[in-house]
């Protein structure tokens, strides 16, 4: 590459006519090789683009390769694992489950086509080979201990999702014994990407667009090999760099909250996608948006316990998503809150989650004044809970009735979760705006030319904390992230036909 | 103006390679004449810049004309009304006010500066004509029903602000009997920024800004007299256009839970500044931010009263502002809310407020099964509290001493706070980065040469909701006003009187 006085940077765009000479040409380049990155460049390769896919660390993965590989699946009458365990999962249900999960943010459009097409979805990845047992397990988990396929990854049966929509498990895991299906998703998609013709590089890290006289996208620099080099594209590029939570300073800057949990789960993750989204026009939203969970179950009997606040007051019901319920905790006054046991359910959570036992007492009075409560605050809570969970309601917060039981058991105890200390995990949900074809808005909501984007880099599915289920983000990364593939390669297919 | 091919937009910057002939040259070119542009013009005009200034409208005002004209004040002591009344504030409780009162947003650099330097732009505001009777309220009022100075305009008594920093009353009201003091505030400041040599144009919106190659902002498109003309700056732009409430396009957007609020506070408010700001390079951040309010006090009775959500649940201290007390309202589950009052509290809160009487009852239990709620949720709540408040304490929700009474004369009422129907106006706190001289910071945080801003268009002291005190963002626009005028008219001075 030559230009004249070019620093890159991805906040800024580099001008298509300062380059004075191309070091590659390429139909479709795509940055980033998680899942996102893999789903878009294996379906612009399936349509007959050239594609080049830039990836700045050593091999495919990303956050992506980090996860469970849960991806959040169903509607259309059910996948075969659902319909197997006897969940018929109606598309209405699905897309009323996703719409309340994506709170006053959601975006109806993606909503919408992901809820009809969600099940084409399954069967495409199935015709990629990542396999899927099709067996359920009932339990509460985080992820599967074995190779299983299908959880409860979310809130479905819990208030206010089940009074809207009917429940089924969505959460679809890879088989894979254990955690960390991730993995083995991302190379079953590297594998159908090579095989599709995609051009891989690694240890190229994509610097800045450029963008011509328009305004339109029409490359990007990538650093490799120890230097810059210009990459024309005649019909796009993607961003699927993920989000921003290894980027301390834009977390500082737009999702401060986020601070308080000290885990951000991501590989690069640091942001450049969106500002280089963002240098061409782009519109990045709900940048304070963040997931965040302290995996507090297994043991699924803590469910019953409640959880109670520095004022002593219950916060939400407890049958909820353990990341919907952390994003509630990451809210309360304070930096601490306890989750209230009795003898006959209590159990340690994992280890990883760093919550202690900080309370042990013959009644909850005891508890109470261990914790340094005012007398009749927290033993008040529990006596109103006890009193309708007896009779097997949570007129309070409409905990379902499996979940209910009086904590009337001694000993009884109080597990600390103390955001100082105690394990939680974050990644970002603000990003870049985009239509369900992956198309980059500009601030005046217009598509940018020759600008695609998928998977955290960009708003998608999941963008609201409180209401993300797991298996969202993949199931966004992988779904759109092929709709970002086609849609790019069918930009100008024709003229760049007729051009060569 | 001769341009190429120029299509004004706010969201696209002109390049000024494409200007072929400017109308007019000045040296700081303002865009907005409510109290932040008032205050830029002023300062930059006084520090012997030629100024003018653009307003869309037919005249000066902006949001500003139509509040009450609060800003918040002290420190260093305290203002001649705060020591009157017997409140030294001292700067360190000021600025641990300010601190808390944006959250985990808080900007450090724009509070310790204006908690330093608050009683000197008091005295500023005093010598600019801003006239302030000296007398202090101490009643809780939305503004003054006469023409009194000072008043409680913030949550400072109220825990947890009360517990890291000596509280003070700090909403300085001008001299006006009644509402709506702002408009003479502005018509001060505005008298002030004429004499000084402002050149005011109305009738005159900015459309864009023009950039010159390196990305400095060099000019401004302005639609005036049925044309778009080109004019030049040679020192800068200063955005004071006032956020985006009235944008609802914008507002879905960014901050879609704002829509829960039926009230918009503005006057042109279109984000058109942001995103001129944005056209450049500039970063907006917190835009999910929004302050709301629903009037409930006066009668101050009702501050003795409790608010309980749907789970049937107190959520905050109502000893708190009336915006603070508003913004946890609009944040709990559903649509409605209900404060809770027996016959020795009650009064009829103002008409504006919407706030209707909706259930009454012999004993809270009636009141309780009126409301619908499940028995032994409402009452158990109003119990607890009355046991605590009778030996004066709320060790829940830590409302001070002063505003508990147990709720045990009879009859009982509940006051109903519905989304839906009541009255919540709302304005926006997201917008551009600034430091605290006014320049604009892009993506990378490094200011944008030639672009200042100051007021809702910027992200400024006030950036948290839940934070919002009465009288911060007035105290923003004017402060940050006057700094981003001094910057502005410093900038390149030198080699801009070398070159005439």
């Amino acid at each position: 590459m030559r230009t004249g006085e070019v620093t890159t940077d991805p906040s800024r765009a580099v001008a298509a006519a300062s380059i004075a000479e191309w070091d590659h040409e390429t139909d479709v380049a795509v940055i980033g090789f998680g899942a996102a990155g893999a789903c878009a460049a294996l379906e612009a390769a399936r349509a007959g683009a050239a594609v080049t896919l830039y990836e700045a660390s050593s091999g495919s993965g990303g956050a992506s390769a980090m996860s469970g590989g849960e991806i959040y699946l169903g509607g259309s009458g059910g996948t075969p694992a659902q319909r197997a365990a006897g969940f018929e999962d109606r598309t209405e249900d699905l897309e009323a489950y996703l719409m309340m999960a994506g709170g006053a943010h959601a975006d109806a459009a993606k909503v919408s086509l992901y809820a009809r097409e969600s099940l084409a979805h399954y069967d495409w990845l199935v015709a990629q080979g990542v396999p899927y047992k099709g067996t359920y397990i009932a339990e509460r988990c985080i992820e599967p201990e074995t190779d299983d396929t299908l959880i409860w990854s979310g809130s479905e049966e819990a208030w206010p999702f089940s009074e809207k929509a009917k429940p089924a498990p969505r959460g679809h895991v890879l088989q894979y014994m254990g955690w960390g299906g991730g993995r083995l998703l991302v190379d079953t998609l590297e594998a159908r990407a090579r095989e599709a013709g995609v051009d891989v590089h690694v240890d190229a890290r994509a610097r800045a667009l450029i963008a011509d006289a328009d305004g339109a996208v029409v490359g990007v620099i990538v650093r490799e090999d120890g230097r810059e080099k210009a990459v024309r594209v005649r019909r796009g590029v993607v961003l699927a760099t993920g989000g921003f939570c290894m980027n301390g300073e834009m977390v500082r800057r737009h999702a401060p909250a986020a601070l308080r949990c000290d885990s951000p789960i991501g590989t690069i993750d640091d942001g450049a996608g969106i500002l280089m989204g963002q240098s061409v026009g782009g519109q990045a939203i709900h940048m304070d948006q963040f997931f965040t969970t302290c995996p507090w179950y297994p043991p699924g009997s803590l469910v019953k316990g409640i959880f109670v606040n520095q004022a002593g007051q219950r916060f939400i019901n407890e049958d909820c998503y353990h990341g919907r319920v952390s994003r509630a905790i990451v809210e309360q006054p304070g930096t601490k809150v306890w989750l209230l046991v009795d003898n006959a359910i209590f159990a340690r959570p994992m280890e990883l989650a760093r919550i202690d036992l900080v309370a042990v007492g013959e009644s909850w009075e005891e508890v109470e004044a261990e914790l340094g409560f005012a007398a009749g605050t927290l033993a008040t809570t529990v006596a109103q809970y006890n009193a309708h969970a007896a009779k097997g309601v949570d007129p309070v917060w409409h905990k379902a009735a499996k979940w209910l039981k009086p904590l009337d058991e001694g000993p009884f105890a109080a597990l600390e979760f103390n955001l100082e200390t105690s394990y939680f995990s974050f990644f970002t949900l603000g990003g870049l705006e985009t239509l369900p074809t992956g198309e980059v808005l500009d601030r005046r909501g217009e598509a940018i030319p020759g600008l695609y984007a998928a998977g955290r880099v960009t708003c998608g599915l999941p963008r609201w904390g409180a209401g993300y289920s797991s298996g969202m983000s993949l199931a966004d990364c992988t779904f759109f992230g092929r709709m970002a593939g086609r849609a790019v390669a069918a930009r100008g297919a024709d003229e760049a036909l007729a051009a060569e």
